[in-house]
């Protein structure tokens, strides 16, 4: 007989199971409840996040109120009362005192909540802190009363005690408020409710917002859109990224009696031709039975369906924020600040890790009111919802310090971390499932696809400052060129002629010959009779030209604007208009108008100008066109390359210049 | 009868209870499983930390051995085996396939696992990636046979599943062998398996570790000890930073009869008298049944036990790595890099933090051959498991960025992030709770108790840091100044005087009385006969000097020391001794030499001097005596005080000065 009392044995007799709630209520940071401070956020976050999801579902116009009162010294009363459309009597106590239980876990589809956690560790929390229960108040359409549970959490068992039970009348059709008290501390500022609510509203312009103060200030977000985004569906997982495991149970748990019917119908992106290759392939037969498909065939036709090339995944299941919303929503964020440059907003087209779809979205502004001197700011989304903590940690922060700045005109010691610069980065990750570094779903752990994604994104949003950027530098440049030209150089030779004893000579057609741009400003003027674009082409060169003035500007704003002269095309889908100037004597100057009805969200940088019949080196406030505007230019302009191939050949200042006209611009623009 | 299809009976059709199995196999993120070179780490890391704690549970010297072999393409065989007590055959099956389950999640000591996951997670990892279950070895001492069981998890249930089970002879006593193929990389360098073994074993330095790469390479960590650490007891949760909930846990679940004797006797550092008094304060009475203490009384009993100044924390639960390892360790991190300056590592008392003792250990090292244009290296650890991955998330880097570096000498843009410099920072958190960011246990969560301690320990050593780099700076400036003196001022004299047609006049008063240092030079010089510190002290000061010279090092190298001549006085336990020197001309030098055994572990950095007898502007190699040491000076620095005091009523220049002989002791410092 082994000795009773031997080591092997002492350390059995202490294993035990641990209750999924205890061992979050012991490792409740985890759960985001770290200090006082990130407990009411994470409290306020979690049933904010539920409401907004509940909404979502059954498609209400979100209305949420949070009120957080304080109760005493570190403690607080939050209470989160939504619209949405209430929750059965039977389900509020697992619902809200049960870890790993909900709705949204097995759903293959983009939501705020995914885990069955979050409102439920709150109120773990607040039992834990204070001893009091939580009150939830629920009402759903067809009840004429709602139910009120008091409810606290069996830790051991992870199951749901009620305390409290009540029906009451409740002056609203149907909707859920969710009330704790809690240890905490309320903070303005950096990572506090009002930032977590104003991102939120920044990405949920169709949700409407209230927070009440503990001092009862009344903040109000307004609804910035009244159409419910579309609803991310349901769809199936894809097999690109699937694991081996996965395979497995799908294949078990599937009701489908052939193998290629499972493949088709619990998949996405397969084809019933793709499926019986596949099945080939793998060395099985189309009518095997799904369940019956293990070991080394499970294997190859896993390798298979990694290398077909299948249909991409649909981004049924996401719902990303789009571009127009992420440009609305970095002015939000920047109030009074305005960045000279916003680059267009990147979106990425859906791609898939371990089967679920996601997609990355960038937005960055630059300059202007930015501070200079401080590491650009990260703003990071994941499925909508702000995320405020643990930057640090997070795949997008690693992403965004990951590129080299530097190459896209950034300061950014040794190439590597968040760059400094008067830069702002927004940057949204959607998935159907996003892979947080922890329950508290503050920060997304590094993954192979999603790094190249952000990347990617990242990249292209950086290639918009560069080329803006580098626009800059040539504008200022010439610019200074412009001031010393008609300024200092006239001011020399008179002192030069007056040292000399001779009479100052007439520079100006020197000034203009050094010059030797075509000049285009086109300010946008917000006035009550509609935002108007005067954009003014000045020929500074010594030579008469014909020029091409091109626009591309939102679809929706190019579809909305008049013009005078009417352009001499137009490409809607695209935004794009054109115009032949007529033919521009040195010093002539050209006028082109747009004007958009009142108040229409349009900026200088929404505006792209081009010019043809100059090259790059002679344009000033605007680009030479791109190679790929697929626009036939004008046989006006095939000419005036003509004419200017003439003119190479001819001696330089045989033109005939109007420099009385050069100088008179000139002073009219130093009185801007 | 309401509507059979409501949005919200719709929604509660959906709601359901997630495994924790399922729950995790969908976000492995959460454990460490992010990407295939993190999850072999993570593998191997879980099984290390096992054996490693039942090594020092059964009071065992650790051996582990750990093996990767190449499967296939991105797939690897992971064997790990420990020579720990073994584990008994019906608790094989719950320990490795059964998420939430062990032994010392329940156990108030400081332990590497906690959470009853870890393990069990890497199986769920392979399992799912490659479909194989896991193979465990193990044989307890008293039984001929070992077992050996192939299980997988049954995520659903989150039960363990047997697929074989077999007895075989095992050539060992005792010990457990894991066994696991799964999808993975292997690297080497920066978070790999060799670095995660390597920080093991600097900080376990009574573990052999073996670990064979999958191209054979076998790489031995050998013991550097023989002794166990001292083992940390299972300790009672102290009353500091106990949440509401948890006091409530407590006194419904003891077992004593009456309220004094449970706050006595279920928590540490409440004495009788403590809690009758506490008891008062709450309003109750000490016979009270414990249980029935609830609602006010509750509340206002942990107030007052908040409040109460009660007997601190034990650190009898903890198990530090101690100043000395701690240094070892950054020395062998550091290999052939020689720092100039490693800061004596800083212990803090332990505190608490929700009910929890934790300490914080700090080391540091600066300049030498560390690199000095990048981030400062920062090792973490918590509970002697070296933490590779989330840096940027842990509060430990937050701690270190948070420090304003600059006021103690080292590079940082806008006094906040991880400074520039030559420096490497090894941070120790030991916790019978270690408040970690996520299951993966890469990071520590922010928890105002403890960064409070991190910041304290970082400023101690940054500290010695900055005493270091002033006295560094000081010396350089003060060398800088003897080389102008002795070698430009003279040419410039000689030149000088040629151009004025004029003899060079004798300089060597001029420099000298410039100069005025007293130098200390110590150099640590280890021979086959001892290691010598021959400690030369000159004075190049224009008047003669009575000094006398302190030092200071590690009390148990003191111990073993031999002094020619003899010192004046020791303090043994501060490791400190003293010397009175003879009085000292200009330019004249005593010598003082002290003799460590052959091997003795001491640099120059070890041992600290201090000089009587000259003020800190006149002192070079040397600091001043600082205010706490309590030495009665003797006699003679008294006198030369006073004799200093009558210098000073003195004109300058009226010493008599062998100039000669400074003269020719600087041309013998040239040749050195």
């Amino acid at each position: 007989m082994p000795p009773p009392q031997s080591v092997a044995q002492q350390l059995a007799a202490r294993q035990r199971e641990i209750s999924v709630a205890e061992f979050f209520e012991r490792n409740r940071q985890i759960l985001g409840f770290d200090n006082l401070q990130r407990s009411l956020l994470t409290t306020v976050k979690e049933a904010v996040d539920n409401g907004l999801d509940a909404c979502d579902e059954a498609r209400i116009l979100p209305e949420v109120e949070v009120e957080v009162a304080k109760e005493g010294e570190d403690r607080y009363r939050v209470a989160v009362t939504d619209n949405g459309p209430g929750i059965l009597r039977r389900e509020i106590p697992n619902v809200f005192a049960r870890l790993l239980y909900g709705s949204r876990f097995h759903a293959n589809r983009q939501a705020r909540g995914q885990q069955g956690i979050g409102i439920s560790a709150a109120v773990l929390y607040a039992n834990l802190t204070t001893a009091r229960p939580a009150k939830i108040t629920s009402k759903v359409e067809e009840e004429e009363a709602a139910h009120v549970l008091e409810l606290s959490i069996d830790t051991q068992k992870n199951l749901p005690k009620i305390v409290g039970e009540d029906l009451v009348l409740w002056d609203r059709p149907h909707g859920t408020r969710v009330e704790l008290v809690l240890k905490a501390r309320y903070v303005r500022g950096r990572q506090s409710p009002f930032e977590y609510l104003r991102g939120t509203a920044i990405v949920n312009p169709h949700a409407r917002i209230v927070l009440v103060e503990p001092d009862g200030t009344r903040v109000t977000f307004e609804r910035a859109a009244t159409e419910l985004p579309p609803l991310a569906k349901e769809t199936l997982p894809h097999p690109y990224g699937l694991e081996l495991g996965e395979l497995g149970y799908l294949l078990k748990a599937s009701r489908r009696t052939t193998l290629v019917d499972a493949l088709t119908k619990d998949l996405q992106g397969v084809s019933a031709r793709a499926a019986r290759e596949l099945v080939a392939a793998a060395g099985a037969k189309s009518s095997d039975a799904p369940g019956t498909v293990t070991g080394e065939t499970q294997e190859k036709l896993l390798a298979a369906l990694h290398a077909a090339p299948l249909i991409a995944p649909s981004a049924d299941g996401l719902s990303p924020i789009g571009a127009l919303l992420i440009k609305r929503g970095l002015r939000n964020v920047l109030g009074d600040v305005r960045p000279e440059f916003f680059a267009p907003p990147v979106s990425r087209p859906p791609k898939v890790r371990g089967g679920y779809p996601f997609m990355v979205e960038v937005g960055l502004a630059y300059g202007g009111g930015l501070p200079s001197d401080q590491p650009v700011q990260i703003l990071r989304f994941a499925n909508r919802v702000p995320l405020l903590f643990q930057q640090g940690a997070c795949a997008i922060t690693n992403a965004v310090g990951s590129l080299d700045w530097r190459r896209y005109g950034l300061d950014q010691k040794g190439g590597s971390g968040v760059p400094v610069g008067p830069g702002l980065v927004l940057v949204h990750v959607a998935s159907t499932k996003v892979p947080f570094t922890s329950e508290a779903k503050e920060a997304i752990a590094e993954d192979p696809e999603l790094d190249k994604e952000l990347t990617l994104a990242l990249q292209a949003a950086a290639r918009h400052l560069r080329a803006h950027l580098s626009r800059k530098s040539r504008r200022d440049f010439a610019s200074e060129k412009f001031a010393i030209i008609r300024k200092i150089l006239p001011k020399l030779a008179e002192k030069t002629s007056h040292l000399v004893g001779k009479p100052v000579p007439d520079l100006t057609p020197v000034v203009t010959r050094i010059m030797d741009v075509v000049n285009v400003e086109a300010p946008v003027v917000a006035e009550a009779s509609g935002v108007h674009v005067p954009v003014e082409v000045t020929n500074y060169t010594p030579r008469a030209r014909v020029l091409e003035l091109f626009v591309e500007l939102p679809p929706e704003v190019l579809a909305a604007a008049t013009f005078d002269p009417a352009p001499e095309g137009t490409e809607a889908e695209l935004g794009r208009a054109w115009w032949t100037l007529p033919k521009l004597p040195p010093s002539g100057r050209a006028t082109v108008r747009l004007t958009f009805p009142p108040r229409t969200d349009v900026e200088t940088n929404d505006l792209d100008w081009f010019v043809a019949g100059v090259d790059e080196s002679h344009l000033l406030g605007a680009d030479p066109l791109p190679g790929d505007w697929d626009v036939r230019l004008p046989r006006t302009i095939v000419e005036a390359a003509e004419e200017a191939a003439s003119d190479a050949a001819r001696e330089p200042g045989d033109e005939e210049v109007d420099y009385d006209a050069a100088e008179a611009s000139a002073r009219v623009r130093d009185d801007d």
